[in-house]
């Protein structure tokens, strides 16, 4: 029961992740194949990083459902692409579900690799966080996070929050859950009230 | 004998695939060395990435030949320069024979592996894609295979024919052959009668 | 003693490289945390490259330095921001040093690992280099190695006076100490008296 909530949740931010990707990819030109790609790029990348530096097998070799789930992301945009904007702040919950189950997922592989603390935060992050990375620089725009909203830093901050949960011998279940809703909320917080980082400002350059 | 006709075929789709890199490469003011570097990751690139995703030794680190071939494709285009545009459709035949023998060596290498079909699909389109998107992105441009051409398609599609073979038990040697000589075909094909697939239109976007 | 001067020299050319990354994404509208990324990134880049390449654990997962010291130059970048353009020889000085360094550890990983000669020289070329090309991709920049001074070939050069050194079986510590200086040395020179390969020409293009 369990499981299967959970793997509904990786499905459904496998979904919007790629349906991130297909919208981004619109618009530049791309046929079918190209979106689906770009697509498929956004869902699986953080995670592929993440298991090559853990030196384990990448998940999507070992289960067709990620190149599935995509295929269905890039059949749904093209039926019901006039809806999508009415979507709008369902794929944005989705996407944001999905950056705080992902960041989870990344964490506790790291954990069962034997990963210090600051390790296991790290590959969360890049769980969460690379795909789109991938996507903005093969759409060949500087990537977005580096420029707006608190979204690595949401999955830094629900690491935190994990990891005191486990401090305090929390139950695994209940910690994954908290953990995962950490995320969520800061990152729904810092979008409904405009948090953000200050920009650094223009450096001379002497090279 | 059949050995050394890979190994012809082999180094052939090298060259070819360094000279594209190369090519690109000119005119966006780099040095010698830049472009050496661009024809080499566009040579190298795609089995690079199956290799780590495989989790085995890169090829290229265990044989020169591949670095050799992009400094005689480095001094070919420098010496022969004014004639490489006459070159161009045999080059555009070198390079669909690489990106042909290249599928297949990634599917041979992922079945030795002991991957699912669909898996060894993946990794020989890897195999034959990868190494002209890293050139493209080093480049700074949308990588080509998203906005034109039937390329990856007919790596997968050539994967397709191979495993039929194999289903029918066809002996390996022609299996590998009538792989690599159906992505060739498909692409020429795809070329010649300007098949792509449909564009994807601009979607509202709420983000 | 000769532990802690290598591990000062490393940090220098960690704290260098993030400089760098960091002052390169000044003004493209980024808050702290992207830049602290960029910096990472051109920090670390080139070390995980190779230690993927190597199939061993990434060097900054056994050890929080080099998170903290890129920490330590997003501070003094914030705080200090007016001087920095003072700094700027000091700081091209940081990153050669950092480069000589970093390419001598990476030629030290891979002759560990038995591997020939001039797959160390590659290794040690892409623990110094592609950090900053990592950076310049995310930038969305072509990438600043393939267009102006030499700096790659610094390595290369340098990477050959350290297997000189073993050739004539001079001891290991002089051996790295004269390689890292080599790589400096060919810089400083290069960049002193305006040395650059010549540019390859634009060429006509078939496709």
């Amino acid at each position: 029961m369990h499981l299967s909530f959970t793997t509904l949740l990786d499905l459904l931010g496998t979904f919007a992740f790629a349906i991130s990707g297909i919208r981004l990819a619109s618009g530049k030109q791309m046929d079918w194949f190209g979106a689906y790609i770009i697509g498929l790029v956004t869902a699986i990348g953080g995670g592929t990083l993440r298991d090559l530096l853990l030196d384990v097998t990448p998940f999507w070799m070992l289960d067709a459902k990620y190149f599935l789930t995509t295929g269905v992301a890039l059949v749904a945009t093209l039926l019901f692409k006039d809806k999508l904007f009415k979507w709008g702040s369902t794929l944005f919950l989705f996407d944001t579900i999905g950056l705080g189950l992902f960041t989870i997922v990344g964490i506790i592989k790291s954990v069962d690799a034997g990963l210090p603390v600051w390790v296991c935060i790290v590959m969360g992050t890049i769980t969460g966080s690379v795909g789109g990375v991938v996507r903005d620089v093969l759409l060949n725009e500087v990537p977005l996070i580096f420029r707006k909203d608190i979204y690595a830093l949401a999955c830094v901050a629900g690491g935190g929050v994990y990891f005191l949960c486990r401090y305090f011998n929390v139950p695994s279940g209940i910690t994954e859950i908290v953990g995962a809703t950490a995320v969520i909320v800061f990152r729904l917080i810092a979008v409904k009230y405009h948090l953000h980082l200050p920009q650094l400002q223009p450096i001379n350059k002497h090279t």
